[in-house]
């Protein structure tokens, strides 16, 4: 949708009817569910599935791509995947992680603007073509992103703490609540409904993000475990004085959070 | 200002122009910052200062209000304050909380539709006049809220869960990130702002309901770092069926969670 009236597009879905509806939808001249149909002519493909099904997808369409097409992806998890699609793609590919979205899914939540001001992490590594790397740049650019420059292992260090963790968080504080007691989650506030909300987000994505990211995710994990007994024994000992600083300086940082580029 | 127009207004706050000003913007006939003066004439009372100052505010009064007068209050921990404001004030008070509100406070983020929808959790006692129940009862029916009995126990066990972790689990959020690298905030998406929204609340107000309540939330910290463990261990394994079953349970009971009386 941010591209609609930029580019000429073709969509590609793995369900033939899912695709039609998205070219309907969005003016595309071009649906298919055979990818290789779906690459002709192309100068640029994003591939935007969950980060598992990746490879396999550009296996089918490598040999079909344009010369002079680059490539790139919209997937939460970089190291794995970059490795296996520069395997496949070579230096015409290099992997982006534009922080956009919500826990919603599918056409019913495209938007315009949902790249605009967004941060998107670029992940060239020492394999990438220069010219693939300045071209996937202004690529992400002209949706809206500001692009940072990355390694793929410092991304997936990055994406564990501030976007996999609190998922893990989410499904963790569900779970937490429905083992004492399902009925008390009427009494849930708004408190608690923002802090869980991403846990409505899809199982399929995210078993496949976990999965892709697992040990940087578990290392984020034992960070805030950790974390949370120092918060547990501050309570033991009631430390006032210590508990205070905790929350003055967490609130300071979190307001501080999105002020200069996005609206709370 | 959901009692705008319904009730004959006093003010107090412990500040003599922070009390003038929430008295004009309400259009309340008497404000001081002298609660004896604020109760005289007062059928019901309503303490909504931090839990921790309320027995010492309620010793201050407590001589100067009506004999027909009932007092409650808006507290998010109900054991040991009911405890000593029953100790004061005998059968005349009735504990409850009112699951409103954002991170927002003070007289800039007041809305008269707060409590519209909104679940509260009164905590009578064996002490409790069963007349004070009742009005108090109807006194926040009158504002707008769903009106549960329980105990103070049972209050407090809930919103350790449904309140204070979720709080104690964004400002950990906050704090480990912070730890690992604060530049990393700037990629933080909407699923860490939400997550992390309730971390802007008061630290003075929070500090109070953690040290009031610290058992219970101590019990549900412990709790959630189960889960985390738990959860770490499915991604050690790269359990992916039961990864799946916890994302798949977790989303629909989130999906579940507001949508018979409020909007997401």
């Amino acid at each position: 949708m941010a591209l609609s009236g930029r580019r000429q597009l073709r969509i590609w879905s793995r369900n033939e009817s899912a695709a039609q509806a998205a070219a309907e939808a969005l003016g595309a001249g071009f649906a298919s569910s055979d990818p290789r149909e779906v690459v002709k002519g192309a100068e640029e493909v994003v591939l935007c599935t969950p980060v598992e099904a990746m490879p396999g997808l550009a296996g089918l369409f490598v040999g079909a791509l344009e010369p002079s097409a680059v490539v790139t992806d919209a997937g939460s998890v970089k190291a794995t995947v970059v490795a296996q699609l520069e395997g496949l793609l070579g230096d015409r590919y290099v992997g982006a992680h534009p922080m956009a979205g919500s826990e919603k899914s599918g056409l019913a939540a495209a938007r315009a603007d949902l790249f605009q001001g967004a941060a998107c992490m670029l992940t060239p590594t020492a394999q990438s073509a220069p010219a693939t790397i300045e071209r996937v740049e202004a690529f992400w650019q002209e949706v809206g992103c500001r692009v940072f420059r990355m390694t793929p292992t410092e991304h997936d260090q990055i994406v564990a703490c501030t976007s996999h963790l609190p998922h893990a968080v989410a499904s963790c504080l569900v779970e937490t609540l429905a083992q004492r007691n399902p009925e008390w989650q009427q009494f849930a506030g708004s408190g608690y409904r923002d802090t869980t909300r991403v846990a409505a987000g899809s199982p399929e994505m995210w078993t496949g993000i976990f999965r892709e990211n697992r040990e940087q995710v578990r290392l984020a994990v034992g960070d805030l475990i950790a974390q949370l007994q120092a918060f547990s024994d501050l309570l033991e000992r009631d430390d006032a004085s210590s508990l205070r600083e905790l929350l003055d300086k967490t609130r300071d940082l979190r307001r501080t959070l999105f002020t200069s580029h996005e609206s709370v």
